[in-house]
């Protein structure tokens, strides 16, 4: 389980997207340690599958996921989310992100405009850059997006001429910031929606791993006119080498989505890994898996945030509830991109601020990432943002 | 292996694409039988790269594909196509549908002409249409697309002030007709990428499905200026359900294809397939595999081709040298759409010619997929065709 073990032999390409830097213990990766990556329970879970559903398993598959998989996850989302979903308003997907490209194929047109929470995912900006889409910031304030000064916003991009057409945001343990959007301003959003037309799209990737209290009703799940789409991922609860993920929306969304000509042609995405995926749910190992590694998460959670508060206090680290990020504000005067020269140094790395704005801003935030390590790399990770700190401030 | 246990039951969302029509022989379907899935090799390829890879097939992939498939790709496209690509030249894709899709979203903008071989695979027209592509066609005669007339279409199109961004053929075992493209052709077609600048995108699906010769080099082994972009599949080989395709083109396109929004997001597409489709074909079951395939399918196009030419031999068949359908032209006065009513009502059907032309025509063509049924149901199916034959000919 080692790291750098993943390091190709020179000349040959890489296996993993993770690139290992030897001697940095970088922080920048949100990907899921080794360790907890549940490689002989998905064993068991695509042998079920071959086993009993035979060629059915391995055949072109129903356009909209099969049965088996929408069921269970309609079952699973009835628990975890404040309504389940019907069948006919789920889709299965080949990952988050290719739910995002799948979606803005369907809604965005080049030079439209996307409100996108400020900060955000900074990759979903890429997908939507790659859609042609000028990607705006939405008005948001420490607590995340604002739906009535987006509501405005609107008003005036519409009276410029612009066509508005998606607004984006990851409203629940959210990336970079950890935090989640109030029941209020989730209920606002859907209601923005439905009285502008606009499609809110809500990536929902780390619903699961909630570390206290379970994680609020999705913005979706507040949605009577079918203005929510909400994507899904298996990636951080089971792995995302397998690619799946999923979308709730209306009925007539997902009917549109499931009848493209990528899915009329190839089948539902991603099929065989859905059908064991339907396995690894029925068995009850997604349950198991899910509360190993809540809790081993919540430990690296504990670790990060607790050094921080010790060694770095004067960072004012709001502890987020779920996901695998935190957030931090650094001193007036150090920006983010001289604190990573000084932390590389010193041999720990991170993502700076800027990466996760549109449109400026950001170089006095920095994002810690403590998905990928064990608690007391995480604490030695700490000792050695400390020194990068002294070092920063001894030259400021 | 029955087909008519892939029903869903009543309420319940269907697990695979095909749908069973009982009574019914449907040559419509271009989906593999399901005898020939590999589901017992497929099992121990997954579990060769759980166990021998651990979190590495399971984490986030590399972007262009894990080195160890493309390193068995590259080998095997260099036995049974004109050149291997090198690393730098192949991106693993989810299916060659997706590949498609991924290629339209670099190249193509909304209003731009597509030009694809007529007829063509009729469901690369509706991913063609999701990106605002006009799908023009290019001019064909009974040897398949004309070099020398399409850059003719291209100047004239270019004269009128529309933007050409794409040429669309399957040039080998082709869908629908069977047919393969002459080496000359190829060349040319090469060369006019090069002298116009426009991708020609070659859906190279069925080239390892030969019955008889080899397939010829691919129009993408001809190609030294970067000008074509080849889409192959694991679905007819191994199956469908994988979802696992791959693209060859310049180490450019490989390059901007790879570092899009969603596989920068994601990571590597269908990365833990693409790791058990490594381990199959290091094992020699994807060898093996395609020579039984191969064997079987050769065998229901003689069963078909064979009762076509004994029961119906004024339909003038030409024997396609490989892939999954027989082409057929209609005798004089009689229409597709009226010999697929009496067709059914004898408890056969296929699909009527006008689906893969793009702007008219071939309503005196059917295509019979016989990848599906064993030999004695081909024969069988012809039986039926025959009879509707006399009620249509005793009609009309």
């Amino acid at each position: 389980m080692d790291l750098a073990l993943s390091a190709a032999p020179p000349g040959q390409p890489p296996i993993v997207q993770y690139v290992h830097r030897p001697g940095l213990v970088d922080l920048g990766w949100g990907h899921p340690d080794p360790v907890l990556l549940p490689v002989e329970a998905w064993q068991r879970a695509m042998g079920a599958a071959l086993r009993e559903l035979g060629w059915q398993a391995l055949t072109y598959g129903h356009a909209q996921g099969p049965g088996p998989l929408l069921a269970w996850l309609g079952q699973r989302l009835g628990e975890v989310d404040g309504r389940p979903p019907a069948p006919d308003e789920i889709l299965i997907t080949a990952g988050a992100s290719q739910a995002l490209d799948l979606v803005a194929s369907a809604v965005v047109k080049p030079g439209d405009v996307v409100l996108v929470e400020s900060p955000t995912y900074h990759l979903a900006l890429r997908i939507l850059e790659d859609h042609g889409a000028s990607r705006v910031a939405a008005p948001c304030d420490d607590a995340g997006i604002d739906p009535a000064a987006t509501a405005a916003r609107i008003d005036e991009l519409r009276r410029l001429g612009r066509r508005v057409s998606m607004i984006y945001l990851v409203p629940t343990f959210g990336n970079p910031t950890g935090r989640s959007l109030s029941v209020a301003r989730r209920r606002a959003l859907a209601e923005l929606g439905a009285a502008t037309g606009i499609l809110v799209v809500e990536d929902d990737t780390y619903r699961e791993l909630s570390y206290g209290p379970p994680a609020p009703a999705s913005v979706w799940s507040h949605d009577a006119a079918g203005s929510v789409a909400r994507l899904g991922s298996f990636s951080k609860t089971v792995a995302p080498g397998l690619r799946l993920g999923w979308i709730t929306a209306s009925a007539g969304l997902i009917r549109r989505l499931a009848g493209s000509g990528m899915l009329d042609s190839g089948g539902g995405l991603n099929h065989t890994t859905a059908l064991a995926m339907a396995a690894f749910g029925a068995s009850g190992d997604y349950g198991r898996h899910l509360e190993g590694i809540r809790s081993a998460y919540r430990s690296r959670r504990d670790a990060l945030a607790g050094a921080l508060a010790t060694q770095l206090p004067e960072l004012g680290l709001v502890v987020p509830e779920g996901g695998w990020f935190l957030w931090l504000r650094l001193p007036a005067g150090l920006s983010s991109a001289a604190l990573l020269a000084a932390a590389e140094a010193c041999g720990v790395s991170f993502l700076t601020g800027p990466r996760f704005f549109t449109g400026g801003g950001g170089d006095d935030r920095i994002r810690l990432a403590f998905s990928l390590f064990a608690p007391e790399i995480l604490v030695d990770a700490v000792d050695r943002l400390r020194r990068a700190f002294e070092g920063a401030a001894a030259r400021g």
